[in-house]
Parts: C-alpha cells; sequence; structure tokens
C-alpha cells in the first residue's frame, strides 16, 4: 500500500512535457521484483523448481477474488488471481489518474480526497473544500478533524493489538465541474452511475454513495432538496446546500462533486478464516498476506484517481477537441454561454 | 409509477415465441399520450399555439436533472429535460430486464428484490430467499415483515398527511449464479462496479450496496469475512455466511448476489421548494409533477431489470454461444468442470 | 429494393421538430406485412399450422448468410437468418442516415452518392460534385455519364433476358468535411477504416476502397500522392488532385472524401444454383427470392447512409458539444483557429 | 521496415509461459533510440537546445497523416503526428497479433499472407494453402509463384533506379474458421466489415477485399457464387469454389477467409513532392523519411496480425470461456453439434 514511494516512468506518448494524441504509456517498476523474480516468472517454470520456491497459494483467502477467481480461470494456484487483484493494480490507475488531474486542471477542476470515517468513528459534518486542501501531507489518515483523527487512530491501534482490523469511508470532491456532465437519457451516460460503478471497483470498496445518499433514506423529503438560486451578479445558478452531491438525474449540476467509498475491513489476523485447500479439499487457514489494519488511507487515493479517470473522459465527452487548447477553447465558450443563458 | 399496467408490444426480432439472434425492438404505448398529443408534438409546434398548451416547465425542481439538463441541452423548457429522465425511461429498462429474466432462468439464475427501508425504518435482518419468493403479489411494499412494513406505511402516510416524503432502501437478489461472472482483471470487467453502477442510474437511487458494505465500515474484520467451506457430496465450495454479498474481487463467488440501492425522499408538497425562473431569473416556485410519497416499490422493480440485464451480460461474455441451446450446454460444461475442480 | 417508398415515422427523442438529446426512436412500416403475419408471428406457431404457410426456407441460397446463419444460430429454417440479413435492414441505416444528413448539413456537410460501374461498363474519370448534385431524381442508375449509363442499362436489360446478373460499383462523396477527423493514433480511431469497414457491411458489398486505392497498385509513386498547396486568401491548405480521396494517415484533410463500394452480381435465375436441404442433407436447388438484377442504386443510396453515420460519429467526437448551437459553436472556433495557423 | 528483427519483450500477464486472464503487457524496444532521445525527449526540451536536433517536420509530406495531424493536434512540428503515424505503431500490432495466432492455433485457425501483386505485376491465379504454407522464410517478396516474383522484383528494382515507387497488394488467408463467426444481426457485427475496417487501417492501404470481391463487378451473377455441397462422411457442409472469401452475409462460413489490402505507392524520391511550410507557409518540397520501395512485405505482415486479431475477437465472443480449456471446450462441443445438424 506504499503506493506514495512508487515513482511511474512514462514510456511514450509524450515529448518534451506534452502528450501528443496517442496513447501515454507508463510503466511502475515493482522495487520488490528480485523477490519475485522466480514465483512470477515470464518463462515457462523449470522442471525440478523447489515447489516452494514457486510461492503458489493454495489456501484462498474469504473476502478476496482468490477463490472466485481459481475457479473461473481454471487454475490451483491462487497467486495467479491475487496478484492481479492486489492492490499493484491500483498503483497503474493512480498513475493514470494523475494524468488526468493535470488534464483536468487548467478547466479548474479540482480532485481531492478525505477519510470521514475509520473503525466505526465518523465525522458527520460537511467537509469545506478548503479544509481538504489544507491536509498536510504528513497527515497520517487524511482527516481533517484532528480530535476525531486520533480517536481513529486509536480505534485501529485497538484493532491492531487484537490481530483484527477495521473497515472506514472516504469521501471524494471534485471541484469546479461545469454543470452539464453526463447524461439524463440514457443509462451508460449518466454520471452518478459512472462514478458509484468507478469507486466500488476500489479493491475493498463495497458500498459506494452520491452526496448524502445513505442519510437521505432516514431523512424527509421537505429536509432534502438542494434549492435553486440565481446570483445576478455572476450570473450563476447557485445551491446554498449540496446533499445531492452535485449531481442531478446522472447530470453535474456545477456544485462540488461529492461521492463516497465504503471500505470492509480486511482479513484479520487474530482468527485465521476458515478455508478449504483448493487441492485436497481439506478444511485450512488462510494464509493472511497483509499486515495492513485498514488501507482507508490509499483507497482515497485510489478514489481520486478514478474520479478523475471518469471525469477527464466525460469532458473530453462534453467538449471535444484534440489539443489542450482546443477543449480549453470549447470549455470557455459553454461557459460563457451559460452566462449569456 | 404505475409501470405494471403497462403493456410492451415486441415489433421485431421475436417469431414464433423465440428470438432469432437480431435485436429485439418493443414499444410501450403511453396510455395518456392523448393529453400530451400537444405538448409533446413531434412536428413543429403552430406557429400561434396557445403556450399553455405547450406545457413548458420553466421552473426547474431542485432533486431532478431539470435545472442541469436545461442548461446542458440549453433549452429554456425543461419539459425536454423531464420527460427524458422521469419514470416513464425506465419502463423500457423494465421491459428488457424481463428479456434477460426469461433468458436467465433456463440457466438457474433467478433475480428479486424486496424492500427493506421506508422512511427510516429498516428491516435489520437478513432475509431468506424462500421469504421474498413468497412475498405476494398484493404486497403493498414488497416486505417480507409483515409488522415493519406496517410501521412503514404508517410513516408514509403520515408524511403524506403533511405533504411530505420519504426514503427508503431496496434489495436486490440474484440466485443461481455461478462462480466466475466479471473479473478482478480490469477496471470495467468487474462485476461489483457494473451492478453498482447500475443501481445508481435508477431515478432517486443516491447510494448502491454489495452485501454489508455500509455496515462493514462499523464491524471488525474478525466478524466481517464469508469463511470458505467444501461439501464432499455436491463438490462445491460454499459459504455459510454471506456478507460479501455473492461477489469478491469483483466475480461472483457462487453465493447469492445481493445487491441495495438507497432512494432519497422526492421533492414535497408541504414546502414547494425555492427555486428560479429560466427565462426571467426570478425566485420561483418548482411545480411538484408527481405526489408519490416514495418511489420505494417501483425502485425495486427497476432495480431488479438493470440487475438482470448486467447478470444476462456477465453470462454470454463467460459462455458465448448464439443460441440457447449453445450457451446452455457451454454452461453446463463449465459447472461440470467446476465439480472436478 | 423499393427503399424510397418507405416512410419512416419518428415515435420518440423529437419535440417540434428538434431533437432533444436522448435517443430519436423511429419506425418503419413493412407495407408488405399483412402477407407475413402468419409466417413471421410473434406469438408461438399454432400447433396445426399447415408447415406451407410458415414460408420456411430450406434450401439456403449461396451468396447470402442463409446457411452459415442457420448453421450459427442453430435453426433448420433459415427464413430466421435472410429477414434479418435481407435489404430491409438497410432501411433502419437509411433512416438513420438521413437523420445524420440533417444533423451535417448546417456543419457545411453534404454526402451523395453515384454509380461508376455496372456490369463491366465503367466510368473512370473523376466525377465533379456539381454533376453529381445536378443528377435529377429520375435518374435511373444515378450515374453522371448518359451515354455510359444507357451502356449499363443495356448490360443490365441482356443479363435479365438471359435470368443472369451483373455487379456494379458506387462511389460516396462527402463534401465540407474539415481536416482533422479521424486519427492516426489508434487502429480504431482511424477513419479510413470506419468507413471501409461501414462500407463492407452493406449487402453485396465485397470490397472497399479510399480514394484511386485500388489503381494505387499499378501506379508510380511519382504520380499518385496529392500535392500540398496554400491559399493566401482563403488562409487554407488546399491540393490539385484528390487520388487519396480526402483521408491521409486515417485522417480527414480537408479534401472531399471518396470512398468506393464494390458489389457482386446477386444469385440468378438462369441457372439456379446447387445447395443442399437443410433437413435431407440432400443436393437441392435454391430458391431464387429477388429478381432485381443489381441493387448498385440502392447499394449507393444505403452506402451515403453509413458514410453520413460515420462523419457525424467524427463530427460529435471532434467538437463535443450537447446542442446544435454548442457543436457548431465548437465547429466554428476551431475553422477559426486553421485560419490563424 | 525491419520489423522482423524486433524482439517484444512481456512485462506483465504471463507467468510460466501462460497467460493468467489479466492483460498482456510488451515492450519493443527502439533500436534507434539513442539517435532519436534528444529529439523525442519526455523531458521539456532545454531552452538552448539547438533547433537542429530536435529534428522538426515542418514540410509536412503528401501521402501521409503529416499535414491533417499538425492541423488536428495543432502543432506546428509534424514529428509529433509521424511518429506516431509510423509504421513502428504498427510492431505492436504485429507482437499483439502474434500472441492472438498463439491463442487461435488450438482451435486449428492458422493465419499467413503472401502477396499477389507489386508495381503492376499481377498473380491472377487462386494460391492453395499449401504453396502458402511452403513459402520459405528467404522468400523476398513472399509470392508463391517464382517466375512472377522476379517480375516483381526486377518492377521494384527499375522504380528504385528511378527513384520511384510501387505499390502492391497482399492477401490473408486464415484456414480452419469455424463457421458462424460474426453475424448479419448487426452492422458492428459483420465480420466482413470488421476484417475490411482492420484492413484498411495498415499504413498505405487504400483498399481491402473479401474473396473476388474487386473482380465480381465484372463478373455475371452465374459464374459467381459458391454452390453448397454436403459431405456425408465428414457431415459438413463444402464448397467448390471460394469466390465469397469465406464470408456470407457477414459470417463466416467455414471455408478458408480470404482478404486483401491494395497499398499505394509510397511518396518517391525522383521527383520530391511539393508542400508548404507550417510555418511560413511557402511553397517547400517535401523531406523523403524512408527509402523503401515498396513496404508490401512488411504490409502483409500487418495484415496478418490485424486479421489474427480481429478472428481472436470473434471466437472469444463466439466460444466464451475464461482458459485455454474451457474456449477449447466449447468450440469443439459447437463442432460437434455442427455434425449432428
Amino acid at each position: 500500500m506504499r503506493i506514495e514511494r512508487d515513482k511511474a516512468e512514462i514510456l511514450g506518448g509524450v515529448r518534451f512535457g506534452r502528450t501528443m494524441g496517442g496513447p501515454v504509456a507508463m510503466t511502475i517498476a515493482n522495487l520488490d521484483w528480485e523477490n519475485w523474480r522466480e514465483a512470477m516468472a515470464v518463462e515457462p517454470a523449470p522442471k525440478k523448481a523447489a515447489v516452494s520456491r514457486l510461492r503458489k497459494v493454495t489456501h484462498p483467502r474469504p473476502g478476496h477474488a482468490d477463490l472466485a477467481g481459481a475457479l473461473k480461470y481454471l487454475t490451483y494456484d491462487a497467486r495467479e488471481v491475487l496478484e492481479r487483484a492486489s492492490a499493484r493494480e491500483t498503483a497503474a490507475r493512480v498513475a493514470a489518474g494523475a494524468l488526468c488531474k493535470g488534464f483536468l486542471e487548467p478547466f479548474g477542476i479540482e480532485v481531492l480526497s478525505h477519510v470521514i470515517a475509520a473503525g466505526g468513528v465518523w465525522l458527520r459534518s460537511e467537509v469545506a473544500w478548503r479544509r481538504i486542501v489544507a491536509l498536510p501531507d504528513s497527515s497520517p489518515l487524511r482527516c481533517v478533524d484532528e480530535r476525531l483523527q486520533r480517536r481513529m487512530i486509536a480505534t485501529i491501534d485497538t484493532a491492531r493489538r487484537r490481530g483484527d482490523s477495521v473497515g472506514g469511508c472516504f469521501e471524494v470532491v471534485a471541484r469546479g465541474v461545469p454543470p452539464g456532465l453526463g447524461s439524463m437519457s440514457q443509462q451508460d451516460r449518466r454520471l452518478d452511475g459512472r462514478l458509484a460503478g468507478a469507486l466500488v471497483t476500489v479493491p475493498a470498496v463495497k458500498a459506494a454513495e452520491i452526496g448524502e445518499g445513505v442519510r437521505g433514506v432516514s431523512i424527509r423529503g421537505s429536509d432534502f432538496h438542494d434549492e435553486i438560486f440565481y446570483d445576478r451578479r455572476t450570473r450563476r445558478f447557485f445551491r446554498r446546500t449540496n446533499r445531492a452531491g452535485g449531481l442531478e438525474g446522472g447530470i453535474s449540476n456545477g456544485a462540488e462533486i461529492r461521492v463516497r467509498g465504503y471500505l470492509k475491513p480486511l482479513s484479520t489476523l487474530s482468527r485465521p478464516l476458515r478455508t478449504v485447500d483448493l487441492l485436497t479439499k481439506r478444511p485450512a487457514r488462510a494464509q493472511v498476506e497483509r499486515t495492513d489494519v485498514t488501507p482507508i488511507l490509499a483507497a482515497g487515493i485510489v478514489g481520486e484517481a478514478v474520479v478523475a479517470l471518469v471525469l477527464a473522459d466525460a469532458v473530453v465527452e462534453k467538449f471535444g477537441g484534440d489539443s489542450l487548447r482546443e477543449t480549453l477553447r470549447n470549455h470557455h465558450s459553454y461557459l460563457a454561454a451559460l452566462r449569456r443563458y
């Protein structure tokens, strides 16, 4: 989960610091590759290889792709599944997301994440953008409320001592998104579905929420909706609340986009989970590969990346263009048209 | 929201009760069309048409696509947006979903929904498949717990009397899904993301959950995961719990797929929402077009449909084939291979 | 092949003569439906239906999808394949193409077709746009050279008298296409591949050519390429020749796009083709369903439609936008930028 | 064009010689990279870099993407376009195609190419599969007729001496393709369109032909179609001719798939083409970057690759499956069903 230490190297598609219209290729070297050279070799395994060195995984871990993937791809070594399902795959998405963030920046669109829950400790109030921006790189959990963050950490520490783990929740906020991305016209064009779908693909995320979507179940309608106002000076429609998370009818409405990912707790050490040996079908104990108590911090970063990917896609869809200058020009004239509306 | 009264007519793609490999075309007549013939005419409006008869909507409703869509598509009549964003569009998905359910049936895959929350009243316990199947057509809310259902209805009635509205939550359950649909290998192939994304496109749904995804945030890892067992008689892996909702690493694991949609409350009559006139930009009150207190029942039916669409897609992806017989044959030999695994 | 008599009825997506951002649904009634009501019924066939009235096709016709489709879709009645593979399916594409032509018109993009070969008679010289535009609706073959057209018709008549058939070639010309549609960056973005691929899907078309692609095999390089010039007055690059058919490196270059479809001759009456009965596997004679000597005229019209579909797609890709006004504005500012280049 | 010397290195997706279900990543090192390190640097160019070392291309070459791409992507250095449009991009497709060929082999599907025209010299007769297989690696043009090949080479040599260039034509043959790949049901599922579209994306290819598609224009229908026979011993339908190139109605019919790509001649040295300087807009002479007289040999190899990619895609579509064993099992039971048909 040490994504922040990885470095992506650009192999193609960029010249003199600018993309050229073709695909951008990047690699992120696996810093631990030396230790895996034998177990993950591209070449056929030597006939007499010590089995132990192939690092087979025959005790599939509950809560991971291990068993379902082994059955799907017809392998008796879940290693072939879990290496692709692992957090390392998300490094590629973070790299691509960084590219998208760079693309979105000149449009005034920024994407950030922060943590709002860990181990049952919740930050319930809405968090202003400036507080998220102000989070220092050194923030241990990227939670804006220091007192709550200490309680979150305490809960995590307790779980760690007990060999247990906890879940969490992160929020991704995108600022500067113009109204009109996505569409109500077809299921696959709705921006809410594309964002929620993307969030749930982040490992360990089992639920996605737009705005106050979960709490909305228990709120009365008279208290939920974001009323519409108009500012004659800036010639813009605006809202005073944002329970909709910036999305109405599958379309961005000009408010900040706020979406959340809910993480399940990872497998634990305290009570090694019961599983079955893939070969003998006998009861076994699942190996615990990871010792992180919660991947909430990394998951938020991956969440930012997938949101940036969806938004970059939606921006290109809406504004077209084959150079940053052209896409920006179209964006600019759309905003001008909105002011004349 | 009277979807159940609509009838889909098949225009093409079916002969003698069987599909033929080409697209199936269906129409659902709008039973209320006569009243809209003038306001929604395909032909250019007569120059001297009484404006009132064009049924323009210039006071966009908060919580709907009205304003964002009017800006996006550059129209001063939100009618052009809301008619497409309306629940009528979902009728087409329900019709297509019915076709998919018919396709899934010979594979032993069944999809049903039930309601687990309305207006803050929650059914917290896991609901067995047989209880959902047993729900009578006359069930007012499709909630399996009669006592809770009465409380839900009471809450809805109270809200109605106050001119208010409530949210809700439905669960879609798919039984008989084989392990191995979807894939951990790429973001867009993960079945969890495809299901969550589809659910959030159902109107009023603002959050989607896989299994116990929301509660997972507050559960310790030692209590969350579904341990793996093996039944030597049926030669199948199985679980005794299903907190993962039948999906691990983006792949179906053979357990029931359980996903949930969270609905916000609709706009209300009691406190007409503040909005802005699209032409004058003056403050206005949003028209309330609908008087349903909650669309939870219909949303569950649409939820079933979108889940059936995603699963049918995943079945064709996994088993290929160009006739039901061929696809079933491939499915059958896959299941046989799983037993030999 | 009497496509020109069909009328498409718009069912949805258009209001007061304008599209609204959602899908446009159209139906084209089958004027001959009464005669097929029993043989193509959606409902299960009555158990005691006279087999003769089901109009089964058990003698698959060489040169059509009949046999390959019957094997693929596992049916013993090739009727289920040939009705979808028939020219009627192309009526839907012509209707959609007409919509696209209407969309392209305000961009100054026009798409027309004309016939350049029938039955071995070739019009070899390049045909100027104005001559194609000038073709009267009454033109029997849409060939601009009246003398050659008479020879083509004579050849067709001779073939008809002998119960034989002939092939042909049509050219589709698109004028006003700006430089920069499509891309060299990836196989699936190249406009040449998308156009050639679309043309070959027109029934009976077995080859597609961009510009002088076929003749290019036998021309020396020193005579083939379209040299580049610049007009300081209009501030535009231009060419004096157009052997490339307006496409270089998979990108439109601003010249007229010229693509051609080569048609095989249809099955004939004079020598009923040998085939095999699907049930008995005994030798049989293929039924001849159609008596057109050549579908070259209709194929050209379908060719226009598929080209218009590809170009409309490429225009939306390049210029984005959610209303005609927005897309046009982006187009306009791109053209202005080209003049400033 | 020395594709055969390049080596692809597999970076991921393969373990112990087998793919694992995830994407396969490969790199092909640019052996000439050292000479381009400065001109194609990813990093921003040093402010004081000698312009000459940046290898800018400001005289766009007719017949290439240079000008259209420079306008599209808004650059004054066509180098940024031509490097992506160059034959090097096809090396990636050849590598991916090799993977597909390896996948297709256990299905009994083989894909090969041979040259049938160069510089106006044509091999007119149909070439049997065994003659293509027998072509030695040392074959200078991969033409099976040695006498014609000598004439082709003579023509090429003459052109080279004159500083001129010639076009050519290659044929790709796929053997062992089962009937039923592709579909007549929708434009984008037709295998003929997908193959023709792919072929035209091979650089310099300006036309694509299925079977005898070009000659079909001039043949009478009574001589064109491939009659259908049945072999009771092998229980298979078969043809004695293959003018359709193995595709009827957009579906493979079980015969060899035969498709052709027509190449234009490349730019020449003898008469440097007239062009315009991108900056000054003054007349200029196009630089000639390449000295190959014809890329016909390499184009055929790329043609094989794109055909293999399309066929692998169609095989997965038809047979589904997540492991070679599963896909093969489905393939096998389909073939058995065809024998029982």
